[in-house]
């Protein structure tokens, strides 16, 4: 028989993905699985999108340029401009999601065995692409008492080697929602000058900011062109994730040239998704106010309802549409896995994503899940009276 | 400054896009270029499936499944079957264009440093799968003389070392359009099984055989199925390069497994395009009778035509929509860019693609140039006209 490569069998399975059996033996069982575990947002994509893409008259489903369409990116580059993020199209790759911008950024910047610094918990997925591209992810830990803010610098000084390329950032965070503030991002900007390292900055979720906040961009930090690189998606920005559409930004020629070749090998970001994208550019303002508010309103009952729940502590989010809570239990792998398989409450449970998988340190965060609130209110609070039920009889 | 990784400075350029700056002048200039360089076919789309995406309902444009959705898998089941090629929906993964499924198989099977026996010349961005994946592309040399027949099987054999994990054909063939007989399969069956190798074939062109010719598939092929594996794509087949889906397709549950992680670090195929992939099994055959008669109508133009230009030899396709030639100069390279930058006929030239990018062998295919067949057989006659007056004052 031939056998995988090593590479292979080392890539992470999803951690989200481990329990799908368990809870589709659950809906065999007539059991109703409310997710709490999956970024998929319930919101409506805007009907500029939908209809740009209706209404499309193509008769010949080309390859678009390898960059993405020229008026596309012309127009990403506006979209920038609003958000006071100054880049031209030239500075732009649109992107298969921001997932491939992730990937072809790895490949760009870091050889097998390098190392990219990450706070953790992180995107899971990071995992996946570092593994990929044979590179060695070094976390750095943040933690729920601080609500998930950035880790002392000196932390980050520590872990740097001559085998470190870069620091990856999540902001805000999925599965923290931290937002991290101008200071934080100008310590992150210091101290990748100071050791010639890139800073990624994953922020996929820039618009969802809560409180008043205001998201500071890496590239809206002066000097700091040749080392910033932003990872983008319209996935959840406009509720279109399976559009497939994201890009990367960098003001660093040699890395979007870099990038490029990477780009050209796999020929073009999709067609359909890329008129979507494109007209999702013209989303009205009132739909971000209205999609911000819900998820305001969903933070606001699912922290107060997990606060309620005798031993759980949970980090307030004021970005994306996660939280990591802390359950008064050991195994959260088990928990959520015993939630699907032997509990629930008027035959309904919850899936909850063990946090565990969003660290890279072993260990951490076995008593944390991660909920991403992308369902309705009454549903959220149901989910949180299930796990407070689930509490009390649980025996670990 | 930070630096690029050395992979990224190894991964090669498009050899395809090298010469574009030189078409974009020629075009500034008021020179209309033909493009006989790129293998974006002009026919249409299915209605069937261009209609599917107009018409479609969604609301949400949500991540599918990282695997494909589960009715569309079936279906390319029921399309395999129709085939002669015996698969189920769980020996597939549906891939965003043929391109991620090709970057997949990489992964799953080789380390940095393995090595992929492949015929040369051959599409070009295996080139940039291997180096991203760190993989070294081992060439086999087939010749124009013999029409890119398979090279004989101790050709092989003097290449196969312990790093060796895969051979991969591309059948038909890009850029031969060398269709490989059942013999042919057979023997790399037999050698791949001897030393417990991977077949990897690249059958995105299937369906454009000529001549009566029939494509036969390594899946067809029995006591294969630990070995084999199909790249796909529905690119060409319905002309739709634009949509992005492929897919990979192996009786091998531990490959496919292994795949499906890297799958998931990525999360989902493009959803639109598999609306429109989906549809487009519905397409009459009719669609491809005429679509074939028209490649076979303009391939024998096409090689008649350039029969009859001095000095130039040129193989027969049987497959694909790609031809090599061999004109009677040094260098095609330096050919080619003349062509667009000092030449014209009527203020018409032509853009072709020089050989060299797809062979890996340094100094061969260095008179040969790669013509895609993918325009009107006006344009085509033209197209060879001009190339014809161009060798009477060429002077490389
Ligand atoms: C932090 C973060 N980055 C990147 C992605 C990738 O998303 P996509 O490839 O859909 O753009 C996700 C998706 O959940 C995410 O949460
Ligand atoms: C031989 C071959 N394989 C794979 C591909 C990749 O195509 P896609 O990613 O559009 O499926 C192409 C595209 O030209 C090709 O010619």
């Amino acid at each position: 028989m031939p056998s995988i490569s090593t590479k292979g069998l080392a890539m992470p399975e999803s951690p989200i993905r481990k329990l799908v059996p368990f809870a589709e033996n659950a809906k065999k069982r007539g059991i109703e699985v409310i997710h709490l575990n999956i970024g998929q947002p319930d919101i409506k994509t805007p009907k500029v999108a939908l209809d740009a893409v209706k209404n499309n008259t193509l008769d010949v489903i080309a390859y678009s340029r390898t960059e993405g369409s020229e008026t596309y990116r012309e127009k990403i580059a506006a979209y920038y401009k609003k958000q006071n993020i100054e880049v031209t199209a030239q500075d732009i790759i649109v992107t298969t999601g921001g997932s491939e911008a992730l990937a072809f950024v790895m490949g760009s910047i870091a050889d097998a065995e390098d190392e990219i610094i990450i706070p953790e918990p992180f995107y899971a997925n990071y995992n996946g692409f570092a593994t990929a591209a044979g590179v060695n992810v070094v976390p750095v830990v943040s933690k729920i008492e601080d609500n998930f803010a950035l880790p002392a610098i000196e932390e980050f000084e520590k872990l740097i080697t001559p085998k470190t390329k870069a620091i990856l950032i999540c902001n805000p965070g999925n599965p923290t929602g931290y937002l991290y503030s101008k200071e934080e991002i100008k310590k992150l900007a210091a101290i990748v000058k100071k050791h010639n390292l890139f800073l990624i900055a994953d922020e996929v979720y820039r618009e969802f900011t809560y409180d008043g906040k205001e998201h500071y961009s890496i590239l809206q930090e002066e000097g700091l062109d040749e080392n910033a690189i932003i990872v983008d998606s319209v996935s959840k920005r406009y509720s279109m994730c399976g559009a497939r559409i994201g890009c990367l930004v960098s003001k660093n020629k040699e890395l979007v040239k870099t990038a490029l070749k990477f780009a050209q090998a796999r020929l073009s970001p999709p067609t359909y998704a890329q008129i979507a994208s494109e007209a999702a550019l013209e989303t009205p303002q009132s739909y971000f106010t209205d999609v911000i508010e819900e998820y305001v309103e969903r933070r606001n009952i699912l922290i107060a309802e997990l606060e309620k729940v005798e031993g759980v502590r949970v980090a307030k989010p004021q970005g994306a549409f996660y939280c990591i809570a802390e359950l008064p239990i050991k195994d959260a792998d088990h928990f959520a896995q015993w939630l699907l398989e032997d509990f629930n409450v008027n035959n309904e449970t919850v899936m909850v994503a063990p946090a565990a998988g969003f660290y890279a340190t072993k260990g951490l965060g076995k008593n944390q899940i991660r909920i991403a609130y992308v369902l309705d209110k009454e549903r959220l609070k149901r989910a949180v009276q299930i796990i407070k039920e689930a509490l009390t009889v649980y025996k670990g």
